[in-house]
């Protein structure tokens, strides 16, 4: 017997059919003898609906006043489905409670719209656990010390449930998703791409964060940093499939390297042409002048990502980085309007048409040349690289956008990921 | 400045429009020096569309673990009220904050779909008042002493109003409602009818539990209780009226009997042809003879309305009963196989088609000769009076159902409430 953790997405959760078929999933599992805590994200469609009427009533819902009001409305679409998968299990023939965030309590701090986890209580969960029935926990949520609804943002509910997994000492976070699995790209532009039976932590971080948008980035930080055994799996398969092959499905979270196994070089190609490039010409370069520069950025609420500069000749420098193409436009106003006069930088030149392409490997820690490979791939396709950044375990490059797909299918193909074969944690089929 | 609870239903939160012009009226209370609470019921519809969900999930929600799970469900509706009409407000430029039951907290037992509320604490909501918030309260819910939400019942918002401005002592309790008041009777029977300035709360009460149903008796039952004033005013009314006009407008409960003031005879006549009515023909006439009628009725959960039993001729008598029309060949049928066997009594009747009518007033105290009055009234109309109950402040007959706007205007007018001009509680114009 082990203690599991289940979360559905709002297409799971979409009608009371699909909830029905949840209901029986979770009864599968607890038939075989587990113990299941289920977290359900709200109907889908439900939230945009409530943030739609909320946003109907006051466009502009920036003060913390107004904050706290749209996330005390956001977070009944998540108590709805608490209940209503309560209700289908019981139906089951299953004991099955609900609770709110602030039933459990999921402690928060006060930050609306995008509070973070402080703690878990994990007593009424345990109690009702140890009396035989499923426990019912809404995502998303949670309550702050003044007894006040927070909501976590976006896709919250995958953090929520790995909190609650790590809380509980789960043996395994499951999260049920549109997809099923992470692949080693996008198998939308490359149809060789495979799915990874397991990937580790940090992979998944950088595949996460550069636009392989399977799990929200801070349920991944979160299952790192207390080890929660968490699993990627599809919702769409049929809820009476065996067990045993439910349990195998999907990519597995890892933490632990396992010395023994041959690590793959590259686990997967990420990419993300969301982003946009912004160079000051001309900088003179002195001490602080990136503060210069990225200062009125920040403080204009604008996320910079990759951020270059290059060397200097004549005591000028060029210095580049990338932002995310809806705030391409503003970030070339502040800077035309604050930074040129301030820094005395000759000229802005922007490109809204790149792209950002990475790939990620834990074994890049351990083998080298293998952004050297990189960028001969991308040199064999006539592909120009704008920007490089790099980390332990990633290589990003800029281009332009109209080579990506090109790009990406050059590397996956150069980094031996349409092949099936390996079982190793990183890169495998 | 006075603290003043308003209270809107599903109809005035049943779009954002009408949000916002319940935040208009709100705030023009505010903006005249008022201390406002206000309970809003949920978005009209919302209830409903929840409850179903549930109900197709389990169409047989009846043990105490789905009854739990459905006031989850059916709390979130009023929790997307409160969160949107404190942002609506916050539009207006007010200061306002929402509590969900739970958060104030708003005590309830343990009753699952039909909780009693048991105490309010009005910490929180003082000291936002004193901050100069306007406080939104979720109506129709509350919390039991173990943390699960619970609901009151339908209808419960009004009562949740109630107890909030109780608890508070609150000026008045302001119910916005879709009709303007309350009226000597139904004006689409006899337009005549005249809307009461004031009404005492046993005659409220009286009239609410005869049929008309302006308020849910439960919460009549609370304002009488803790002397709550309570006007029932239209929801209607374009917000930008003058605020005084408004102050005026509607029905207030009363509790103070004013006794400088001339007492009408008669408040309203109120009418109900929901019921039909059921005679047990030759009973033995022994002791413990209506439970053994009533008790089996009784036991299969079917509430009895007027009950009647005439002289004994020759050791039996007749025993008659009127239950709701719903519950009539259940009641039948309780009776046949159970009843008639067991006291050996002769024969069944019973009529579906029947009507009652009632005369209200607390100056029925003190006047004599208000039955009889009405009594020749319905003579002279030829009306046949099949059974008659009283009570200190009503008089209630059953006749053919046929016959029902006949009485009703003819009483009307045999107790002076087609004229105005009174002023007096009770009944004025």
């Amino acid at each position: 017997m082990a203690l599991i953790v289940h979360k559905y997405g709002g297409t799971s959760m979409g009608s009371t059919e699909r909830i029905r078929s949840v209901a029986q999933r979770v009864a599968k599992w607890v038939r075989a003898g587990h113990q299941l805590v289920v977290v359900p994200s709200a109907m889908s469609g439900e939230t945009n609906r409530l943030l739609g009427l909320a946003k109907e009533l006051l466009p502009q819902a920036s003060t913390p006043e107004a904050m706290r009001e749209l996330d005390a409305v956001a977070a009944t679409g998540e108590q709805v489905s608490v209940g209503l998968l309560a209700l289908a299990l019981q139906a089951q023939g299953l004991q099955a409670v609900s609770y709110g965030g602030w039933q459990v309590p999921i402690a928060t701090d006060a930050s609306y719209t995008k509070a973070r986890i402080r703690s878990i209580d994990d007593t009424r969960i345990r109690a009702d656990l140890d009396a035989g029935k499923v426990v019912v926990i809404t995502g998303f949520q949670g309550i702050d010390e003044h007894g006040n609804v927070t909501t976590l943002g976006r896709g919250g509910s995958d953090t929520s449930a790995v909190a609650v997994a790590a809380a509980l000492k789960a043996s395994e976070c499951l999260i049920y998703t549109d997809v099923d699995g992470v692949y080693t790209t996008d198998p939308r532009i490359v149809p060789e791409a495979r799915r990874l039976p397991a990937i580790s932590f940090e992979e998944m971080l950088e595949m996460a964060s550069l636009g392989s948008k399977v799990l929200q980035i801070r349920s991944v930080e979160f299952a790192g940093k207390y080890r929660v055994p968490t699993r990627v799996l599809s919702s769409f398969t049929p809820w009476d499939i065996p067990l045993e092959q439910e349990a195998r499905s999907g990519t597995l979270i890892t933490f632990e390297e396992d010395e023994k196994m041959e690590q793959a070089v590259v686990a997967g190609i990420a990419f993300n042409r969301d982003e946009a490039k912004i160079s000051v010409i001309g900088v003179p370069d002195k001490p602080g002048i990136a503060a210069m520069i990225l200062g009125p950025v920040a403080d204009a609420n604008i996320d910079v990502d990759v951020i270059i500069q290059n060397l200097s000749h004549d005591g000028r420098t060029d210095f580049s980085f990338t932002v995310h193409r809806n705030d391409y436009q503003r970030a070339l106003d502040v800077l035309r309007t604050q930074v040129l006069p301030a820094t005395g930088a000759t000229e802005l030149q922007g490109d809204a048409r790149i792209c950002k392409v990475s790939i990620v490997g834990i074994g890049m820690k351990s083998h080298a040349g293998v952004a050297a490979r990189m960028f001969r791939t991308l040199s064999e396709e006539a592909i120009n690289i704008q920007m490089i950044t790099t980390s332990e375990i990633k290589t990003s490059v800029v281009i332009d956008e109209k080579y990506m797909e090109l790009a990406v299918r050059a590397l996956h193909r150069a980094f031996d990921l349409d092949h099936a074969g390996e079982a190793a944690p990183g890169a495998a089929a």
